[in-house]
C-alpha cells in the first residue's frame, strides 16, 4: 500500500522540489497539497514543470486537509508549523523544512526569530555523527536549513578532529531561490543579474545560530562562526568557502585523508578527487554534497569549499532523505546523485 | 539480463545528458564510454555531475571499443557516423544523435554539410503521423536536430491541417549548450551572458532543410520555411515562436482544438491550458514538449509557441525513447515529464 | 545657464537610465526628482549606481514639484501623464517616456489601454524620414516604445522601399527591465534565469499598434504586423528578429544598399558589415541601434535584425536625444554611441 | 594638442575597456591598436560595442608600431611587457596592465610567475596612503590586478588603524570577464551559467602575493592573506568578502568612522550609509569601489565588504586614472562614478 502523503505549502519553492522528487519516489502517493492566498488554484499554473499535478488544485492549509495522511510535509514560513504540528498526532510523520523545530535553545531562537520557541525535533542531517540513528523512525524531523546544511558538512570533518581552532569563517554564495517566491523588488531578474551581493553581514542571518549550534556538537569548546551570506545570479545553488586557522601543523594530504574518512560510507558525500574544486552545477537537481579541502601554509588555515543545491539536498530531498530514514525505507530512495548539467 | 549500453562521444554535452538518463533507465547497463581527445581521462573531470560513473574512464572511439553492445548511441560530430555504423552490423541497435542520417535527398545534404550523404535511417520523432510504427523494432534511428524538433511538433499539427499557408516562419531561441562544449570564443560566459544575438540568418542554419523535410510530409505542398535561430543567455532550452498566415478564417479556439486532437495520446507533448503561454524551465532536463496556439485576427496568422529541454527531449531524451521502441520497451521508461525548477 | 531639468518617476529603470545619462550631459543641471510610493527616500538606496545623486531625496510627483523646470521628463505608469503635462504650461519642454501621447487614434488607444485618449505628440523617432523636423524646438514630445523603436527601425527601409509585402513578423527577445521594477513574481531572478518565456502572443501586446502606425505611414498600405516579444535571461536589451514576403526578386546585396541608404547619415543607426549580426551586449548602455539585412531565397523572404538598448536608445536615451533636438543643441549632447561588453 | 594614446592588446576584454573609456576622454586621441594572432582584421568585428573605432584595423604589437605615442597602454599576458617597456624609451609613459611590475621581490615573483622579476614599478592605487605622489608625473605605472584593488582598498583602514589581527580572510566572488577573452571550455557559458565554482583555492591564485604587499606595507607586522576567489555567472564585477579578528573592542560605529575618515577625500571609493551592503551592478562599467564594514561581535571579526568593476576600476579604470595622474591631468578625467544598472 502506498505511503500518502501531504505537502503544506506546495506553491513555493521547496513545496515545488518536493513533489518534483516524489513524483519519482516508488512508494508514495501524493495526496493533498495546500497554498495559502494561493489556495483554488490548479497546479499547473503556479508550477507549470510539475505536469503529472497539473490538474491539482490547491487547498486550503488546515487540519482538515492535512489529517489523515502518512506523512505531512511543511513549507511554510516560519512560526506556522508548531501548531500543525500538534494537532496532527503522533501516528502522523511531520517532516518540517522551516526554521521552528532546528534550534535547541529558546533564548536563542528568540534572539534571530523572536516569538516564542516551538520546540526541538530531530535535526535531519543524517551525516552527522550518530543522527542517522535519531532519525530511524522518528515521527517528527526538522529539515535543516540550507546553508546550516552545506556550511557545517564542509566543517565538521575538521571541527570533529581538532585540527582548526573553534573560530571558522564561511562565506557562501547562494542562487536566489533560497529567498523563495514572494516577489520583492531586490530579488527580480533585473536586479539579481550581473548582480553580486552580501546580506545578512555581521553575525545577524538566522543561519548563523543554526550552523554554531550543529558545530558545536562536535567538539568541546563553543565555536565561533563569522558567516557572510552572498546573493550571486543563479537560480539554485550553494557554494561555502569556509575556513579556519590551524591547530598545528597539517598538509593537505591529511586534511583531505580526514574528510575521506569521515564521509566514506556517506551516500550522498562527495569528496572530489584532490585538486578538483566543487561547482554548483554539478549538484543541480540532486541530493549530492560535493567537497573539496586543502590547507594554506603560508596563511595557516585549512580551506574548505562545498556545494549543494539549497532546494533539494538543501532542503527538499534532505526531507525525502528524513521520511526515508523515519520510515524505514532504503535512505536513498527517490533520490539521486546525479545532476542535471550543463 | 540488462541491455548494455555505449555510448560514443561522452564527454561533450549531449553524452553527458543520455548518460545522466541512462543511469536512471532501470533495464541498462552501461558499458564503454568514448571520448577522442578526451580518451584516457577518468568521467569524473568531465563530468563531474555524472557521480556514479566518476572513476569510468574514456576509451578511444573505435569498432574494438564499440562492438559487443546491445545498443550503441552515437554522439558525434556530423559526418563521423556513417563508416562506424556500417561496421557495428545489425544485431546492434545504433542510434545516431548526429545529422548523418536525418535527410532523404542527397543533393540537399550536399549543399548544407558537404560531403557524400550517409544513407537516410528512420527518423527518431514518434509524434509525427506514422512514425511510431517506423521506429518499432528498428536497429537504425537517426535522433533529430534539437530546432527541428520542437519547430516540428509546434508547427506539424496545423500544417497537417491545411489551416495555414505551406509558408511558416520560425524564430528559436536557444541556450547555449546546443553550440556544443568546444571551446570558441563567441561562446564564452563572457560573451553570452547580458546578450541576445541571431546568427545562421536567412536560411543557412544547417537544421532548416530538417524542418522543410518533415513538415513538407504533412501535405501536398512543399512548405517554405524561414528559419532563424537565435542564442540567448541560458545554458539549456529552446522557445520557438513560429507563425504562419492562415488559409480562411480561424478562431482561436478552433486552432486549441486542432493541436488538443492532434496530440491527446502523445505522453511527451504538452498542451498548456488556453491562455498559458511555454517557458523552456518548465521542461528542463525532462522529455516534454510544452505547446501553445492563437491566432492573431488583425494579421491573420495563426502563432504557436512551444518549448523544449535541447539536450533532453531535443537530444539525448529522444533518443533514449527512440531505444525504447526500438527494443520494444515502454516508451517513456527512464524518461520523465517533469521539469526541474526554478 | 544650464537647463533645469525634472524626473517624474525617478525611482524607476526609465527614470533611473535618464538620470545617468543626464548626469554625463554638460548643459544640464538636475532639479526635482519624484516618485510616489517612494517619496522622501533617499535616492542612494533606491538607485545605488547613481553616486553623485545618492543624498537626494524623492519628492511627490506633482505640479508644484514639477513646475520651475525647462525641462520635465515624464516616466510615469501610462494614464498619468496629461494631466500633468496640460497643467505644466507651454513655456516647459515635456518628454513623456509613457503610452499616453504615441497614438494617433483614439479608438485603437482605447482598445489597447483603455480609457480616454490624452491626445497626440511629436513621436519621438527622429531617425524616421521627416521626424527630425518635427522634433525640433517641439515643446510636447512622446518617446516611443521600446519595441516599436527598434521594431519600426529594422523594417522601415524595407517597408518604406516597397521590397516586402505590407505583412510582417517581429518576434523580439527583450530583457527583463522592460517590465519594470515593480515585484512581479514571474519576473523573479529565479524565474527568469535560464528561462526564455514568451508573452502577449497574438497581437494582444500594447506595443502592436505602434508599430503598426509607424509602419503604415511609410507607405501606401495599411501595414499588418505579426508581433511577439519574448522574455529572456538578461536584464536589458532587445533583439528583434523581423522578416517580410518579397514582393520581387531582391537580392541580399540590393537588401543591404537600401539599408545602407536609408541610415547613412544616421549617428546613432548603425549597419553591421554584411555577415555580421546585431547582438544586444554591443549597445548595452548605448544609444546606439545595430542592424543587419538579408534574402532567404528559398523561403522568398528579407530577414533583418536589430538590436537597441531598451532602457537607453529604446527609452532613456531617445528622451535626452529629443530633449536636445526640443532645444536645439547638438542631437548626441550627452550620448554615446559606445556600448558596455562585455 | 591631444595627448595620443597606442593600446596593445587591444581586442581582449582590457584592452577594450580602456578603448571604451578613452573614446570618452576629452584630451585623447586613439594611435596605434595592436594584437596578436588578431592583427589584421578590423576592431568592429572583434569589439563590436567600439562603434566609433569599427573600421579601425590591428596591427602588430612592436616596438615600431607603439613608439611615438605619447601614452602607451599595455594589455598583454604577463611577460610581454619587460622588454617593449625597456625599448619605448622615458619619454614615453607605460602603463602596464599586466602583472610584470607589480611585486616587489623578485623571490616572490618567481614563485608564483615563473621566470625572472622584470622589475618593480609605482603601484596604481592612487588611494593607499602616500600612493598618488608616487604616481604623479610617474612614466613607468603598474596597475593593481582586480582583485587585489578590491581585496586591499576593502582591508586597508582597518589593517592600517590596528583594530584587526594581520591575519585576513577574503573571499570573492568574480565575473568571467577577469578570466580574459581566451576560449577555455570551463569558461563557456554553458559551464558558468547556473554555476558558482572556487579556484586557485589555498594561497596558490597569483593575486595573493600583491595583496600580501599591499597590505603588510600599512602594518609593521607581516600581513598573512587566506585568498579564495569564485566565479559566479556574471560578465563583470568582484564582490569581496573580507574579514580578520578584533585586535580589542570595536563597535560596528566605530569600524564604520575609520572607513569613514579613511576615505572622505577619495572621489571614487564610496562608503555606503550604515547597513546598506555593496553589490557589483551598482558600479558596472564605473570607476567606483562601493565599500561597507561592520562587527559581529559573537564571532569577534570585523567584517567588511567591497565592490569593484575588475574591468573598470579593477583594471582600465585604473589605468586611466594613473594616466591622468601620470600627465599632470585630472584625477577624473574620462571616469565616471556612476555604474549601468540595471
Amino acid at each position: 500500500m502506498p505511503i500518502r502523503i501531504a505537502v503544506a505549502g506546495a506553491s513555493g519553492y521547496a513545496g515545488g522540489e518536493l513533489l518534483r522528487l516524489l513524483l519519482g519516489h516508488p512508494e508514495i502517493e501524493i495526496g493533498a497539497l495546500t497554498g495559502a492566498s494561493n489556495a483554488g488554484q490548479p497546479l499547473g499554473v503556479l508550477q507549470p514543470h510539475l505536469v503529472p499535478l497539473a490538474e491539482r488544485v490547491l487547498v486550503e492549509t488546515s487540519l482538515e486537509t492535512l489529517r489523515g495522511h502518512d506523512v505531512v510535509f511543511l513549507a511554510l514560513p516560519h512560526g506556522q508549523s508548531g501548531e500543525l504540528a500538534a494537532q496532527l498526532g503522533d501516528a502522523t510523520v511531520v517532516i518540517d523544512c522551516g526554521a521552528d523545530f532546528r534550534l535547541a535553545d529558546p533564548a536563542v531562537w528568540e534572539r534571530f526569530y523572536g516569538g516564542s520557541h516551538a520546540g526541538t525535533w530531530p535535526y535531519g542531517l543524517p551525516e552527522l555523527p550518530g543522527q542517522r540513528d535519531a532519525l530511524r523512525g522518528a515521527n517528527r524531523v526538522a529539515v535543516p536549513g540550507c546553508y546550516p546544511t552545506i556550511a557545517t558538512l564542509t566543517l565538521a570533518p575538521a571541527v570533529a578532529a581538532g585540527v582548526v581552532e573553534p573560530d571558522v569563517t564561511v562565506v557562501a554564495a547562494s542562487g536566489t531561490s533560497g529567498a523563495g517566491k514572494a516577489a520583492k523588488p531586490h530579488l527580480l531578474g533585473s536586479e539579481v543579474m550581473g548582480n553580486a551581493s552580501a546580506y545578512g553581514v555581521g553575525g545577524v542571518h538566522r543561519h548563523t545560530p543554526e550552523i554554531t549550534q550543529s558545530l558545536s556538537r562536535l567538539t568541546e569548546d563553543a565555536v565561533r562562526v563569522s558567516f557572510t551570506p552572498l546573493l550571486v545570479p543563479m537560480p539554485r545553488g550553494i557554494l561555502a568557502t569556509c575556513s579556519a586557522r590551524l591547530t598545528a601543523d597539517l598538509s593537505a594530504d591529511e586534511a583531505y585523508d580526514i574528510y575521506a574518512k569521515a564521509y566514506a560510507d556517506e551516500p550522498f558525500v562527495h569528496l572530489l578527487p584532490q585538486g578538483q574544486w566543487p561547482q554548483t552545477k554539478s549538484v543541480t537537481g540532486s541530493n549530492s554534497v560535493h567537497l573539496q579541502v586543502t590547507v594554506d601554509e603560508d596563511a595557516r588555515r585549512m580551506v574548505a569549499v562545498g556545494a549543494v543545491d539549497n532546494l533539494s539536498k538543501g532542503t527538499a530531498g534532505a526531507a525525502v532523505q528524513c521520511m526515508n530514514l523515519a520510515l524505514g525505507l532504503d535512505e536513498g530512495l527517490g533520490l539521486s546523485t546525479v545532476g542535471v548539467a550543463p
